[in-house]
Parts: structure tokens; sequence; C-alpha cells
């Protein structure tokens, strides 16, 4: 490493990228064999293995689990229903600790059935994760809230953007409690997924708010013109617009040190061989961060 | 009116609503018989008349303009392009001032073709308004930048919030010159869409911030659980998620004191007898409105 050339920043996989195509066992091979270090399990998938077995496979294959996906939904309709999230979430907390995952990524959830109350929603989410914070600082499992994009503010993660989930943050911890003493991370940040906050006209600002302690985790993955598809036309790095340079730059310059987590939904990617999918990450990774 | 049921406000209709099945001078005649004393033409449809005839027609139909939709699209690759867009906004100013139209209504524009310099398109929206203004201010005609949805930032709009948007009218107009001696609006403000800015965190404190002289247009339609198209997919009123009472109520509280424009893309509507499609705003708008 020297000052002209930037390290490329580890790589890894959130399996939701080839969710279509592989079980986890064989994508924890698969990033093995093409030399991608991390591993970002979705919980549909970890069920299959469960996570005993599942952390001594990715224990074997020399790999960081930099996060669980996911956490979160916590606004619903009756106290019961809220209640029940609650302890999904605390299983979720359990998993993220026998897998030893840098964090359990929270997606929020957005307004409960037949409501417009997006602020209430919003105190339900507050609720939800200061009734889980307590085990998760017990369990050393850092507590990542993703901002979603507004398009998804409805029906999935009522938490829009970077600014607002700092915010949030500090309400729940105001003293960014460590996740252990002299740990790195606080026991509740963020994770920023590019795909998510590109657009934010604060997103600089907040990214040096948020500071080493509250940056989490860091996923990738494009933003293509045209777009056809809410949900599942995310693009493959390079493919779209976002500047991931220097995103990249500012959010280590802001402190984070983690891994490069690519998470990629995409009907057209899950009709692609997934070997060749890790291969053009691979191959894609390097000219667009650095 | 008295306290206990607040007035409805005036209703306009946005032309985009049903641009598939009239033509302008239909639409001007239809918003007579249906009793919508407002309307606000795109360009496509006003060139059908010509300004001067559309205004006439207006005029002898009663008619308040609400907006003329749109001026903008900014940013782009050649100085000479650019130059061009700068032109085109002199026009529409010019078409706008024919009408008497409260506003030009800005979709500022996205990213040039092949750029991810998010930063220097919103450079080129703020060089292009900046270069229009005074035109503007010579020709009566107060210039609504409208923040569109992030899901737009590519291709359509680089403004995204209602905040960035103001602090961008604060940076070309930092006095809030109104467009007139003893006018009510600023040369400069902002058109505040419901769809655009429901989800926003910072809604409440962005409208204050406006106030009465930056607050030139409100346009209303609703946000589809689940949303099938990025950009033809939008709601008729109370088909959706969007509180419009309590947005509404922001909005006014905030000095807003004009119509309640509906604008609706949306291919399920565009398919709908168009005399249904203003029969159905009308019957929907009170409730969802007051």
């Amino acid at each position: 490493m020297n000052s002209v050339t930037p390290r490329v920043p580890a790589l890894s996989l959130n399996t939701a990228t080839v969710r279509e195509q592989w079980n986890l066992a064989q994508m924890i091979e698969a990033c093995a064999r093409h030399g991608i270090p991390g591993i970002s399990p979705w919980r549909d998938k970890l069920a299959e293995l469960g996570a005993t077995r599942a952390a001594a496979m990715i224990r074997a294959n020399g790999l960081t689990v930099t996060g669980l996906c996911r956490g979160g939904m916590f606004p619903a309709a009756t106290a019961g229903q809220r209640q029940a999230a609650i302890e999904d979430n605390l299983r979720a907390i359990d998993d993220a600790a026998t897998l030893g995952a840098k964090c359990l990524v929270l997606v929020c959830g957005g307004l409960p059935p037949g409501s417009r109350d997006l602020e209430g929603a919003r105190a339900m989410v507050r609720d939800g994760i200061a009734a889980i914070l307590g085990h998760a600082r017990a369990a050393g499992v850092p507590l990542a809230i993703e901002p979603l994009h507004p398009m998804y503010a409805a029906d999935r993660c009522c938490i829009n953007t970077l600014a607002q989930a700092l915010s949030l943050c500090d309400e729940i911890d105001p003293h960014r409690t460590p996740i252990r003493e002299g740990a790195h991370s606080a026991v509740l940040g963020v994770a920023v997924d590019a795909y998510h906050v590109w657009w934010d006209p604060e997103l600089d600002r907040s990214l040096e708010r948020a500071g080493a302690d509250r940056l989490l985790a860091y996923h990738i993955c494009d933003w293509l013109v045209e777009t056809r598809d809410l949900l599942l036309d995310r693009g493959m790095l390079g493919d779209g617009v976002i500047d991931l340079r220097r995103l990249g730059q500012r959010v280590r310059a802001a402190g984070y040190q983690g891994f490069d987590e690519v998470e990629i939904l995409s009907r057209h990617w899950w009709s692609v061989d997934p070997d060749v999918v890790l291969g053009t990450i691979r191959e894609r990774h390097p000219a667009c961060v650095v």
C-alpha cells in the first residue's frame, strides 16, 4: 500500500446476491473458492443449516461474518404482534452471537397494514430497538440500523435517511456505549448501503457524524438507469450511476474499517450462473472502489 | 366555515392526470363542467393550443392557472446543451406569463448521460436557475423548485428533499425577493408534492422554514402499496398511505393559501373515462383533506 494506490477493501458476500441459486453451504464454499473473505447470511438461508452448523462451516472456511440480515420489522397493529417481533429479534441476536457476526442488521419495518401514521411507526421502531438493546449488549452483538431508500418507507422501513438513523441511535444510546470494554464498535450504529443513501444531499455530513463507532457495515451495489422494479432491479458494481469510489472514500474517511459487503437483489443476476456472479463481483470491485 | 369544519381547499387539475385521454381544450371545458376552479397545464398540452389561445380559453372558463409544468432539466453534458436548456426555460417563463400562471414549476433534471457526478449536476441546477431568475422576475412569474422523490435522483431531478430545495432558494435568492412589490410570493420558492415528500422525517421543519412566500404550489396524489412502477403508478386520493389530511394542515399552517393541485401519473387512471377520473377526484378530495 502507498499513497498512490489505496488498498482495495476486503469483500463480503451478502447471501441475497445469489439467494435463488445456492444454499448457504454452497455460498460458504464458493466464497472460499473465489477468494471472498467475508459473508453476511440472511436468516432464511441460515435456517437451512442452523446457526451452530453454519458457524462451524464458516469458521472452517476462514470467513468473517460481516453481519446477519436481518432483525427489525418492529411496527405492527397490535401489542401482541409487536411483542412477537421483539422476541424474534432476540432470537436473531442469539444467532448473530453464535455466528460471531460483526452486527445484526435491522430493517426496521414500515407502516402497519391500513395505517397512515408514519410518526407512530417510527415510534414503534424506537421502542422495539430500545427493548432489545440490553440483550444485544449482553450477547456482544452490535445492532446496525439500516436506513432504507425512501421508496420503501411504506412497506419495508420507515427509517429513510442516515441522519434519521443516527438521531435514533443518539436517542436510544446517547453515550455511544461500546459493545464491550475497549471495543471499536458501539452497541448501536448503522449499516450504510450505497443503494439506499447515494442520493442524500446530507450524506457527507451524516457519515462524519456517524464516526467509526456507529459505522457497523457498508453495503454496495449500483443504481440502474432505468430501474424497472422498486425492489429487485439493483445493479452490479459499475453498471449504474453511484459513484462508489467517492462514497467508499467518504465512508472510510469517517472511520469505517470493515468489509465492502455486496448485496444485489436482482432478478437478472439471480438468473445468472452464481459462479459468474461472484466472478463478476471480484473482477469489478477494485476498479469501482479505488 | 367554522372551527369544527375547516374549509375544503380549492382544487386544481394538473393536466398529467388525464393526459392520455384529453387535449387541453377538453380539459379546460371539463374543469368548468366538474366545478374544478384551477388548472395546471403541462407544456406538451399547451403546445397543442398555443399559450395565447389557451390563456383566452382558460380565462373564458373562469379558471385559475395554478402553475405551468414544467421548466428545469438544467444539467447536460455540454455548455451548448445547458444554454439550450436555459433558453427553453426563458420561453417557458414567457408562456407562464401569458397564462397568468401562479408559478413555473421546475423539475430540475438528473445526471447528464454517463455521469456519476451528483454534486456537479446539482451545481448545474443552481447555475441554471440563477441564469433565468431575472427573466422570471421581469415577467412576474415565480419559479417553483419541485423536489422530486429520491428514486428520481438519477434520471429526473437531483433536488430530492424540501430542505435541499429551500437551501437552493436561499443560495440564489437570499432575501426572499417578492415577485412584485407587496406580493405574497417570492420570485423563487418550491412546489411541494405529497408523493415526493411524504416520507421525509424533516418535512414539518422544512415546511415551517419555507413559509408563505416560498410555498408556491401544493400537489397531491397518493402512494400505493405496493407501487408497481417508479413513475406511472401513483395513486388516487385515498387509495394509498399518505396522510393527506395531516400534510395539508401542515402546508397551510406554514402559510400556503393556494389550491390543492391533483397530479396523478398512472397507467391505471389513464385507462379510465376521464370524466370518471375527475368525478372521483371531486368525490374523494374533501374526505381526504379535512
